[in-house]
């Protein structure tokens, strides 16, 4: 007699190719809770995040290899905002019935290719699946918790900027948000010949930067743009009790053709787009020089300054400054 | 501007009592991440649990406190199968607007009444609230992810029971399946003068056992019966590489009056109700008598036998044997 839920995980255990254990891992996905044996002089972060149908993204307009490929990445992208390393997570996954069984030899394409996405990005940011939580719902939902390490006492928090200290952001912002709308509006691109689309569906943790800053001490404070700038520099702000000026001529916003700038506005993107993973940190004056114009082919640009007076406002290209509205992302907004 | 998740993330915190860190717990709620400092010598254990409307609890028919206190008691079960202490949870939470934010000083009594039964759960068995993630939804939605510890190589595993080990349950079986029906039939009866109702309303996860049967390295396999002992059981074995007889009689069933009995089969319950969160353990011949008739006021209770022959089976009260199929709780089942 098969057991439906049993057979789920056992398919979900062999495409993610789950270790039975190994020196840090020591039980992985299959049995009550996982194991892990930490490693002496590190902490160990742990964060989670919803990934919804209907909300974070659409069965018939995202592909499942990108659901998987994302799913995991973007709570990866916490991990890269404390400056740690990724070692291992644990997926919850509510799915159809259709979805989550084959019957017959039938089906599941979606789950195969949800599957191979989540694979190639745990592959590519070393993140083993370690175990989670199958359920049976008319919806696809969800949730992934992650686990990295970093050196104890290197992990960059929100709280530490300081008047004065300068605001650098990583990459482009806005992107995201312009490959969702061009998702939304039916493109018929491949995201492999379109960059907005490929970082949309397909984000890149900036692990490798976060740990350099960690690591160097280079950085006073952190946290990712999931939200967007308007809404996450506040955040960091209100954490180390402090305001900050930011330059709205420096902020990298997307590059748009003339045709497409008609229907957007790029610095409204780079201010107010959600998912774009970049890092927002900050940096000393004395250290400010040492950051490089790029690390590893990403550009990394100063935008403001954080001040005593605690508000965050926009110098804008006339001069004149207003107050930054949080204008990003947020689910509870009516 | 409120930011309406920002106000939600504030009402969990400060309700939930989250500490800004501690010895253990470096970071809490309200970064990116959390930061935990590991105990050296210790393993960590890492587990999650899905609990959603519709399909773990309905709204209409359960209070929200018992919704707050079991989220977590069943996901602490987990760590009470593999003998570990717990540390520290994270809570995702789906909820719809007028369950999640106030306004114009209404509401929500709902989440009050929820984060009342998480908070007296996170005190009740020593889990700090360690961060978690937010969102909008219609249904309520929530998945925790338990974070426990245990002394390195001490944990009790599923693979472990060998042939000739006697197998033990904790309690009685049956209890919890007990008290969502009589919930489902509208009992007009108080969790307080019904030991089924609050079995299904207010598990208490084995924590104090769990511990006790690793530390004295006395147990060789162990899980929690979440789904059933018919579906649980196999689980075990099949992790084992064993087989299993049981004697229908020893099994501990539901106590229930001659006027329910008409209704309920209290075996059935036992062999193949859900949600009972106590331990099933295997112990070496050896080893058996050295478990007490009951721990802590919780009844042991020797029911079978593992087997070389993988086959699992049930000796009837008649003498005669049949396979034990599984029966317990699949999300799957059609």
């Amino acid at each position: 007699m098969k057991v439906g839920e049993d057979q789920l995980v056992r398919r979900i255990v062999k495409a993610a190719l789950s270790p039975k254990g190994g020196p840090w891992l020591a039980l992985g996905a299959g049995d009550d809770a996982a194991l892990l044996t930490p490693r002496p002089g590190y902490d160990t972060i742990l964060t989670c995040d919803w990934f919804l149908q209907g909300r974070h993204f659409l069965p018939g307009k995202h592909p499942a290899d990108s659901i998987g490929w994302k799913c995991l990445a973007r709570a990866l992208s916490d991990i890269a905002a404390m400056g740690g390393q990724p070692r291992c997570f644990l997926l919850s996954l509510a799915l159809p019935d259709k979805l989550a069984l084959k019957e017959k030899g039938r089906g599941t394409g979606w789950l195969d290719e949800f599957l191979g996405g989540l694979r190639r990005a745990a592959r590519r940011f070393g993140c083993l699946l370690a175990g989670g939580d199958t359920t049976q719902r008319r919806e696809i939902l969800i949730n992934v918790t992650v686990v990295g390490e970093v050196l104890a006492g290197r992990a960059l928090q929100r709280s530490g900027a300081k008047a004065g200290d300068r605001i650098f952001v990583s990459g482009t912002l806005g992107e995201a948000e312009l490959g969702l709308q061009k998702l939304r509006q039916g493109a018929r691109v491949s995201p492999r010949n379109d960059r907005a689309l490929r970082k949309h569906l397909y984000p890149e943790p900036r692990l490798a930067l976060g740990q350099w800053l960690a690591d160097r001490r280079l950085a006073s404070s952190m946290l990712d743009l999931s939200d967007g700038l308007s809404s996450d520099l506040p955040r960091l702000c209100a954490a180390s009790g402090v305001g900050a000026r930011i330059q709205a001529a420096e902020i990298p916003s997307p590059k748009v053709s003339l045709g497409a700038l008609r229907r957007f506005d790029a610095l409204g993107l780079a201010l107010n787009g959600g998912d774009d993973y970049e890092l927002l940190f900050t940096v000393s004056a004395d250290n400010a020089p040492r950051i490089p114009r790029s690390f590893q082919g990403i550009a990394l640009t100063e935008i403001g300054e954080v001040t005593r007076e605690r508000r965050v406002v926009k110098v804008q290209q006339d001069g004149t400054t207003k107050p930054l509205l949080p204008r990003g992302w947020d689910p509870f907004r009516k």
